[in-house]
C-alpha cells in the first residue's frame, strides 16, 4: 500500500509534522483541516486527502486530535526512533551543518564525518573526529548510518554518492549541485537553493522594477 | 493564467532546466520526455503535462530542443535577468551561503549581508562588508534588491523575516526552522534539511536493522 502514496504527499508530512508540533507547544488539543491548511498554505482538502491515506483521523467536523495526530504521522514517517548520520565534506558548508542545531532535537545524530583533504582530517570538529574518505568503507561497518549528508563540492559529489551507496547507506541529503544518481533502492533529497530561488523568481519576476 | 499553474509544476521547472543544461553542455541537440524523466524520476506523461501549461514544445515523437527548450524556461522562470540578494545572518551557516559558489553561475548575487552581532558587523566577508541590521531598512532603499536570504536562529527569524519584507524584498530563502509567516504577495520556501530527512525516513524505516 505504501508504495502507491505519491511522493509529494510523503513530502508534505514532515510540514504538518512541524505545524503540529507548534500547536502541540502551545498546549492545543485540537485542530481542524482549516485552521492548519491557513498555517501551511495548503487547502483544506488536500489536507483531508493526505491524510485520508493511511486511515481515519478525526471526526467528521470535530478537527483533528493534536496529540493523536503526531503520534501516527512519527509513526507514519518512522522518526519515532534516532537515525544515524555520516557527514561527507568537512568544509564551510560541512563545518555549518555540523554545527547546525535542528538536527539532534529530531532525532537525527551525525556519527561520523569525512573528508578527502588530509589537512582536515584528525581536526576535532564539533565533537566528532574528521577522518579520512579512504577509510569510509571500514568505518561504515561499526558505524552502521543509513543516513548520509554530502556537502561536498559538485565534481566529487557522484563519487562520493557511490562510496556511501556501496558502504549501506538507504538516504541521502545532497548539498552538491548536481543531478546524482543513485540504485532504485536508495532515497536521495538535493539541498539546492538555487532551485527554490528559481521556484520563486516565476512569481515575482512582473512585479516592479528591476533593481 | 499563471495563477492557474499548480505550485508543484513551478517548483519541477528548475529541476528541468538543471537537467537539460546538463545535455546543453553534453552537445545534445534533442532530448524526448522518456529520458528527461529517466533523469529526474518523473513519467514522461508528466513531464508533457507540466510543459502543457506553457504551449506547446516539441512534436509528437520529435522530442524536445533542448536549446529551444532550456530558453523557453529561462524566460518563464524569469531567469534570463540577474537577482540581487540581501544576505541576514553571517554565522557559520551565513558565511558558507556567502561562500556558496552556485549562486553567481545562475545569475544570483548576494549583495548586501547582515548581521545583529556588533562582532560581525564591519568585517568584509567574501568581498562585502557586513552591516548592522539595524541599518538594513536605509540600504535597501540603496540595493534594491527583491530577494533575501534568512540565515539567522529560529528565535529571530520571524523578526528578520519582517524587516526584510517592509524593506521590499519580495522572495525569501529561509534556512531557519521555523514555520515563517508573510504577506500573501511575498514567496518564502524553507531551506530545512529535517523536512528532506523525515520525508525519506519514510520509505527506509522498514529496511534493515536499526543501527
Amino acid at each position: 500500500m505504501a508504495l502507491e502514496i505519491p511522493e509529494v504527499v510523503i513530502d508534505r508530512l514532515p510540514i504538518y509534522v512541524r505545524a503540529l508540533t507548534v500547536l502541540e507547544r502551545q498546549g492545543r488539543d485540537v485542530v481542524n483541516s482549516q485552521e492548519l491548511g491557513g498555517k501551511l498554505g495548503v487547502t483544506p482538502a488536500q489536507i483531508r486527502k493526505d491524510l485520508s491515506y493511511f486511515g481515519r483521523f478525526g471526526k467528521q467536523g470535530r478537527g483533528y486530535n493534536v496529540k493523536r495526530l503526531l503520534e501516527e504521522l512519527h509513526q507514519i514517517l518512522g522518526i519515532t526512533r534516532e537515525w544515524s548520520m555520516v557527514l561527507v565534506g568537512v568544509g564551510q558548508l560541512g563545518r555549518a551543518i555540523l554545527g547546525y542545531g535542528g538536527f539532534a532535537p529530531q532525532g537525527f545524530r551525525i556519527v561520523g564525518a569525512f573528508d578527502v583533504d588530509s589537512a582536515a582530517v584528525g581536526e576535532r570538529v564539533d565533537g566528532l573526529e574528521v577522518k579520512s574518505i579512504d577509510v569510509l568503507p571500514e568505518e561504515m561497518r561499526q558505524l552502521r548510518a543509513q543516513l548520509g549528508i554530502v556537502a561536498v563540492p559538485a565534481a566529487s559529489a557522484q563519487q562520493v554518492i557511490d562510496m556511501l551507496v556501496e558502504s549501506g547507506v538507504k538516504a541521502i541529503l545532497n548539498y552538491a549541485p548536481i543531478a546524482a544518481h543513485v540504485p532504485p533502492d536508495v532515497r536521495i533529497k538535493d539541498i539546492d537553493p538555487v532551485l527554490a530561488l528559481q521556484s520563486m523568481t516565476f512569481y515575482i519576476k512582473e512585479s516592479g522594477a528591476a533593481p
